[in-house]
């Protein structure tokens, strides 16, 4: 099978970041695979090989789980999240998978109207083609720091 | 007619900014139609359904009269700013008119070396080709914050 | 020769910050021609014309030199750091070589959790293929602030 393009994990990567920045959580499961890993560590433990974190889900009905948990909670947010992504660096590509590093950086907006840098890292993603679709076989997001708040709902 | 290109669009992204963190404000008003619409507002005002903002022009002409305003006050900056945009979600594209959602964030840089954040958020954006040209038919800066400074003079 | 596409320059782009923030610094100098120039300075020098900078470096010996003296003294540093860049802004393009203008942002990440603002500027880029590898000619990191920490260890 063909390379998957540029254009189609720049478009994925996009669309993932705007549907929690839109905090239109209920989509954000359709972009993994049922057969997925996600997992949300710090570049310490990363780094030491431990395969734990903060998050760890390997089936999209855990995340699907994870979403309604914390909308029954109904945590009043008093802040908003914007994510910055930088540009992905594909490092494997072909036969119908990728693979790809992409820095992230997430900026936490209080309503009073102060921001400041919540969460900076690196997303380690594996990518495959279902359906037509291109999705997510695998997302490690490596935070830089490793005091990472342990209350975190939202998905970074 | 046919789509836009992603790269055309990630040209005119690259060369907005770059002329507002260049500080050639002159040319700011040459990525707009004739007929457009610019406004700044927040995320709260936008989802409330508001039309305003804290900044609103639907002409060109309005738009240069703002930077004119600009020069004349001749505001002394004590500090720079520096745009960092996300990667652009394209929504609808075809017919040779485009609309697409792209995350911003802007540093402002004081002289003493201190840095913050002043704002993030996301353009709303509509292109249409005219004359051979990519231009925005529409852009509303939607900041995350409720607090957006008042006498904000720079285009975001 | 044919023009430079944008999907190479975003690749080396990537790669280029993904090496310096996965602390792969030996190889950071091969991103370089033999003859190259590489010069970290201020906006303020920049603009003054100021050829000299806070580093400069004009062949890729210089580069290889630098990386070997900053791990020989050792620093143990309790903090990283993390890139995050904008779309460039192609300015040049032709006859197997290119121009072009990247934003950029640097984050600190302490140890304990605090993140803050490093530096934000501009790459200024030309670049050219050699051996069929698309490779720096020249990088002018332009940084807004006039303060730049003189002990700056790592390459931006």
């Amino acid at each position: 099978m063909a390379a998957i393009t540029l254009e189609r994990i720049l478009a994925l990567q996009a669309a993932y970041i705007r549907c929690i920045d839109n905090n239109e959580l209920e989509a954000w499961p359709d972009f993994f695979l049922n057969q997925c890993l996600y997992v949300v560590t710090s570049a310490e433990n990363h780094k030491a090989g431990f395969e734990g974190g903060i998050i760890y889900a390997d089936t999209k009905g855990m995340l699907i789980d994870r979403i309604a948990a914390l909308r029954e909670a109904n945590i009043y947010e008093k802040q908003s999240y914007r994510h910055i992504l930088g540009l992905p660096h594909v490092t494997n590509n072909g036969g119908g998978s990728a693979e790809s590093e992409t820095p992230f950086m997430v900026v936490r907006v209080m309503h009073d109207g102060q921001s400041d840098i919540f969460a900076t890292g690196v997303y380690l993603d594996s990518y495959r083609v279902e359906g037509g679709d291109l999705k997510f076989a695998k997302r490690l997001a490596v935070c830089d720091s490793s005091r990472i708040d342990t209350l975190m709902a939202l998905p970074l």
